[in-house]
């Protein structure tokens, strides 16, 4: 995705993206909320519906200053979205337990982007094609060469839209444990567990062909694939 | 978290929990809802801001029918919840990526927990050590035992909400990827690449004392640490 995608602008402060706490944690250095982007897999999606506020699931895929998102023709949340409804797109990923001494301190290690906004329907067939490369992309770099095309049929049942990632903010939290100074010498064990997502082993459908270089070397796998135990 | 902690009640259908779409995927099933729950890490909470919808990630833990949030007393997204604002709290784990021959039909695997509700403040500061306790147990089962618990003034400082599990739906998605019968014979490698979060070795935060058990032996533990490269 990185790669041949353009930049997004850096999020200007605004009313509704000023931190109010923990300010120290906040960042406005673009590189990170595309890294933050381009490494999630799902992105959290809230809308308001007649009933009051839902969050959803969704997969997503960056392009340049846009997040795509994509799903079925009658998906509500979509429709929402589809029509311009204010939502609110987050995505965060979690990289650590943080263990204090004392309860009060413990805490967790994170990447959050939170972005505001209404997005907008692709109408245009080329975007929706743009799109659904880009999503595949973000599954794996190189699937998109290797996977069976969208047919027009298709397009047309796949509801696409464009959120513009202009207003927003990102917050990050890393390294070890804040203790007061007077439980340091506490005898508590303190310090971080970090967390990765990892890859497993893939599981073919059906015997077929080999498994691509682009899965092999899955972003999320680590030097081996880890045993699934 | 599971073994001491009560059963949640199982969720009855009502209009805003029906699934429309992917019936197959939906699940009543109360343990799993449990499940789900118990295992995650962070939930993202949506409420309605008086700019629009708003997302953003909380840690959380589950005792019984009860979801515990908690907070600075100062935390924005905390005080809308105590004054009972409507909310949706949804947690979302990513099980594999799904590659399929077509474009169309690349999916995720995952389970998810969407509850609405309105939370309430706890205010009897005897819950809110217990909600302290069932936070750092789900973190690692036997911490609450090690850390230095809570002084009453850091109980004060502590905003705790508790968010009923009454009314919600889970969703689930498995296996490998569903082609259309036609795209079987493609020559595209399709399969599922399963996915697990994992912890790496443990980062102490100063000599003291050796790595306790519950760490060693945590949930997110492979059978080895996994290398962090």
């Amino acid at each position: 995705m990185t790669d041949n995608a353009g930049p997004s602008g850096p999020l200007p402060e605004t009313g509704r993206t000023i931190l109010r706490r923990k300010r120290e944690r906040g960042s406005r250095d673009q590189r990170l909320l595309e890294a933050v982007l381009d490494e999630g897999l799902v992105c959290h999606v809230g809308f308001i519906a007649d009933h009051g506020p839902v969050v959803l699931p969704m997969t997503y895929a960056r392009l340049g200053p846009l997040l795509y998102l994509h799903g079925s023709s009658s998906n509500d949340l979509l429709r929402h979205l589809a029509d311009g409804a204010p939502a609110c797109v987050t995505v965060t990923l979690v990289d650590g337990l943080v263990y204090a001494r004392s309860a009060f301190h413990h805490s967790m290690n994170y990447r959050c982007v939170v972005l505001f906004g209404r997005a907008e329907r692709v109408s245009d067939p080329a975007e929706v094609r743009q799109a659904a490369v880009a999503l595949l992309e973000h599954l794996a770099p190189g699937r998109s060469a290797d996977a069976r095309a969208p047919t027009d049929q298709e397009v047309r049942a796949t509801l696409v839209v464009r959120f513009p990632i202009v207003e927003g903010s990102v917050k990050v939290r890393t390294g070890g444990p804040v203790d007061d100074a007077e439980d340091l010498a506490l005898d508590v064990w303190a310090g971080e567990l970090p967390l990765r997502t990892l890859a497993m082993a893939p599981v073919p459908d059906s015997e077929g062909p080999a498994v691509p270089g682009y899965i092999n070397g899955h972003r999320l796998r680590s030097s081996t694939w880890p045993s699934d135990d």
